[in-house]
């Protein structure tokens, strides 16, 4: 993972007998930043979620083919989360996997999708139903390309990356609350300081826990309500979650976890970072989403509540024990 | 790798917490041995090399889906190559991969197909061009699923035997000029012997060299110009190995590498296993196929040469120079 590098030195992660790597990436990535790739067979796929799909994979090794592509070969994938998560599961199983690395264009990549070598596709609306544990050989975030992104996508990194502050870190807490504008000016040097400091959360976490049965279920803060708010009312991902942080947090307080004030900390810089107010009240709807929950045992939720800022535990709850919610208001 | 074991015990292979496991198997393993198999769900999926398709997997994960299985779910392939490879493939990939383990019930795949932890599809004809490196947890070989083998079955098992011991084992290959009669009578202790020192032989080699970078290509022994003959004659894959192996050692007196009766003593033992008599002289088209090898560097070929019965060495050659064949009178 190398934070703070420039796209267009791309070329130096390849391995030396790399003369042209093939490049997925997707059609906004391309032009905007197609001139600054390296000397490449380049593979535009679509874009959204909607290609994340198995026939998207099958297109890719055609193409791989059609081109020459054999064992030796090497690619790169050059995008967000979707690009990253394709070209991540292509390269593993073309050919019973070739080498790859990532060039991870968005924030929510750079902090988040690119970190812990899960890859893989939906699969007949199934998310993530197919896929390998994949660790890429390298990671270029290059702060410089966040500038064109819309607000809705900066704020899905930031919603994650206050998620990290507040389950793991009091002092990067702190710092995303006194440094809230320059980082969301994009600030080079704040920026590239926050994503190093995810990015380690993150992988720390996940080297502890790569197949998800303990301690990474932490990483699942703020998510539990989110996926439920996500799916019943169309909001964007990061929107969502930070509505699901703020609702989690006060559930905490409510079980007499955390203190009132932590918990008004939370919201505030949530606030801060310009999430829309959150809902008053989930509705019926949204019950019934969590009743589906891919992750309930039994009746049982694994909800991830806090402590303190800086440290969060897992509390497995019914459905009807997180229904009484105190709202953002508490 | 268990040799000897009885398909009906396949149940005490499963970690301990599995109720119901997946099996992955095809019609004739299931119309044959189902009654032996453990309680499970039974996925059947239909046969030949044919079914090796990313859509016979998709079709698999839908029925994963549908039964409910998650990421504790453990899958067991019963069956030939086809089935382990698909299965194999198909457990590494279903929600980033859950448990799986073996069953097979060919000879080709319990000496041969089963080991080495390679797994995948074909793709638009280019075979294997789809997978992943992945081991499974256990392999259970039982000789006793061998007796309704059709004889072409049993023989391409045989092939890749003789294969390990022409290569690898002078000792091996002794034993099989002595059993021959116990052997093709499929007498089980004789089998068990058998299946476990090539077994051994495979798994030594392939542990040295996983991706097929060096010592693995040894395994190649008979099989350039084996599939050369399979393409243009369409013969079994066992026919054209044994052909392609008594070629090759042919080729290796020629070169100057190998004693003329050591090609004579492995020409004998591959007659004494009932394999038809080979072609007198490979034809244009047969050279026209050897020139597409999809291993082929430039104008060499990787050619591999006997040095004398248990010991053999990788040979680049060009084309022209494997072409004044010495033929199996040699």
């Amino acid at each position: 993972m190398v934070v703070g590098e420039s796209l267009a030195r791309l070329g130096r992660y390849l391995p030396r007998q790399i003369e042209k790597p093939f490049i997925i990436t997707d059609e906004t990535v391309y032009s905007l930043y197609g001139n600054l790739f390296p000397d490449a067979h380049i593979l535009v796929i679509g874009k959204g979620e909607g290609i994340k799909t198995l026939e998207t994979v099958s297109g890719l090794y055609d193409r791989l083919i059609q081109l020459g592509a054999d064992r030796s070969s090497y690619i790169v994938g050059i995008g967000g989360g979707v690009v990253c998560d394709i070209s991540g599961f292509t390269a593993s199983t073309y050919m019973r996997g070739v080498g790859f690395g990532f060039a991870a264009t968005t924030l929510l990549a750079q902090v988040d999708a690119s970190v812990g070598g899960k890859n893989g596709v939906n699969f007949r609306g199934y998310k993530n139903m197919v896929g390998v544990f994949s660790q890429p050989d390298f990671v270029i975030c290059d702060p410089g390309v966040l500038s064109t992104l819309e607000k809705a996508d900066i704020l899905c990194g930031f919603a994650e990356i206050i998620k990290h502050a507040a389950i793991a870190d009091k002092g990067y807490f702190r710092f995303l609350e006194e440094n809230r504008e320059k980082a969301l000016a994009l600030d080079p040097e704040v920026l590239s300081g926050i994503i190093s400091a995810s990015v380690q959360i993150k992988s720390g976490i996940v080297n502890q826990d790569e197949t998800e049965k303990g301690i990474r279920k932490l990483l699942n803060f703020g998510h539990t309500m989110g996926h439920a708010l996500e799916k019943v009312y169309g909001i964007p991902h990061g929107y969502a979650v930070a509505q699901g942080m703020a609702y989690a947090s006060g559930l905490s307080v409510q079980k007499g976890m955390l203190k009132k004030k932590d918990h008004e900390r939370l919201v505030r810089l949530i606030r801060a970072y310009g999430f829309p107010e959150p809902l008053e009240e989930p509705d019926q709807k949204v019950w019934d989403a969590l009743g589906k929950d891919k992750k309930k045992h039994g009746e049982n939720l694994d909800f991830v509540l806090l402590e303190r800022i800086g440290k969060a535990g897992v509390v497995p709850l019914p459905i009807s024990e997180c229904k009484t919610s105190p709202g953002l208001k508490a």
